[in-house]
């Protein structure tokens, strides 16, 4: 009776529900009452703490679907959830999932993003124990709710950091803000920098590198960096009270990147510490515990750059070529 | 600089986040991290398991502002996600809250929803770790996970009933319906019956009859009244395995609900069935464990009527005046 090319608004809330749970993997053995009830029931881990982060995605401010496939924007939802998580140091667990779906929404869609979200759930063996399907007549919405799990202190958050400490950030900066740069001209789809649109597209929380970091104990102070870099060396700065100075030089720009924001006629350093939706980890570390990085280095999935240094003095720099520069405050507006 | 007829758009995030905290009460001990950090830390509770529900409001699906003030639609935000807690027999815990704002949405209006979400959140010691805010060019949508505890032999399901038990329902059913039709006209605001607009605007969760329920072990299958007693009814049949017969004369329809209802010329004990919105619990009880339901009917804050029995036919029956009738299903297309 419905076919692929259906909206959304044919089917009946259990039909849609199917769908998503017919691509999840069998119920962990933690999980008493799953989808179906009015709420989960889980047993919770022993000897752990529980570390839950909220974060939406909605259609015209996180996402176009004119250049984001469902797929993507399935992988992309959970994404920003897990990478809150390895920021912490925690394992993932569980998730819970809550959409609002315009009514005239295709079903191949809606099947496009419990694809992207599933398959990156079970990479993480994150299992979604539940959610809530509503219309709106409003853009896409989805928002996901995760809890993982961390020894009590193995939990890494952003105020540990003193004056002498070390700060080191993950992969790449400014990768996922060129991909989109990219996405966003209809040239995005023939582009060669495939690195740079699967960066926006298909971000990969450091979900290992932040596991690594915690059980180490390697990370005086850790967050993500899905507002950008300079948002992420205020909120460090601010919550452990010191500065930081960082050198230009050593900014792990993609060279893709670069070229793509000097073209623009953009500074590539400016445009990659200000762009969001890197995933990326920024920390910092003692030097004299600068071995136990070790792990994170070799296991963590991604290199990891030195790119400056936490400070007695308040403020916020950058070493450019010739002169010091002060970092813009990541304090955004609302939007 | 701004005041109080601002929109949220003139607001940082971090002033948001602000208005909501000076709301919260001082924050738990087993809350490690709270606001403020990539996640919340959370020592989970000794001999528990953990109940998770997640439901979300969508204004021009859930609530219209023209009718709902602000305040109730926090309060309404939080109180169906209790009632599903309190349909498992779940102490409240800890809640996370994601809120897509439209950018022109004034701040009283915000600060307003604030208020009613943490009044409520207060008064059943629910504690706020952690949330979202992000803009939305579509209607304000807000969605709520949250967590209770129970110890896992009293945790009530909906798959429980056996042939022979009896059906009871909390409070009355209908009257958020009826309330709901008076303040969709204009003369809501005047109108006496406020017993039926309360049910609507601020309806009370059954928080304490839903823990002496599964304390007592007193329920053999639960859940609450979100979308309408038929629905409760397929949902405990469907589950179970066993049909139900139900009494028209015993359905607690409140008095003016029912005159409201007479006076539109529909039938007030359809209408009653049918319509949502009431969150009280529907439940199951064996005849000859009847005792257990004391503390439930003394301590529970609400009357619990005997609307009819499970039945080993698997069909839905209600019997009125001079014939029985089939309960039309429950399941609702996607809305």
């Amino acid at each position: 009776l419905t076919t692929r090319n259906s909206a959304v608004s044919e089917y009946t809330e259990r039909d849609l529900i199917a769908r998503i749970q017919q691509r999840l993997p069998p119920a962990p053995d933690w999980l008493l009452v799953g989808i179906g009830d009015d709420a989960a029931v889980v047993e919770p881990e022993r000897n752990r703490v529980e570390v839950l982060s909220v974060d939406a995605i909605v259609e015209g401010v996180h996402f176009d679907r004119a250049f984001v496939p469902p797929e993507a924007i399935g992988h992309r939802a959970l994404a920003v959830n897990l990478s809150d998580l390895a920021a912490m140091g925690a394992a993932p667990r569980l998730a819970l999932l809550s959409l609002a779906l315009p009514r005239d929404l295709q079903v191949a869609v809606f099947d496009g993003i419990a694809d992207g979200l599933a398959a990156l759930a079970a990479r993480h063996r994150v299992h979604i124990v539940g959610g809530n399907l509503t219309s709106t007549a409003g853009p896409l919405t989805i928002d996901i709710t995760v809890i993982g799990t961390v020894k009590r202190r193995q939990a890494m958050t952003r105020d540990g950091a003193r004056a002498g400490d070390e700060l080191y950030v993950s992969g790449s900066i400014g990768s996922a803000g060129a991909g989109l740069e990219l996405l966003r001209e209809d040239s995005g789809r023939q582009t060669d920098d495939l690195g740079l649109t699967t960066a926006y597209l298909r971000p990969e929380p450091r979900v290992r590198l932040g596991l690594l970091l915690g059980r180490n104990r390697a990370a005086s102070a850790c967050v993500d960096l899905s507002d950008g870099l300079a948002d992420g060396l205020h909120r460090i700065a601010e919550a452990s009270g010191v500065g930081v100075a960082i050198d230009e030089d050593k900014l792990p720009i993609d060279q893709a990147a670069r070229r793509l924001f000097d073209r623009r006629g953009v500074d590539p350093t400016v445009a990659a510490m200000s762009a969001g939706d890197d995933y990326e980890l920024l920390f910092t570390a003692r030097p004299r515990l600068r071995h136990r990085l070790g792990a994170a280095l070799r296991h963590g999935g991604a290199p990891l750059t030195r790119i400056g240094v936490c400070t007695e003095r308040r403020d916020l720099t950058i070493a450019r070529s010739d002169s010091v520069e002060p970092i813009a405050s990541g304090y955004r507006h609302f939007r």
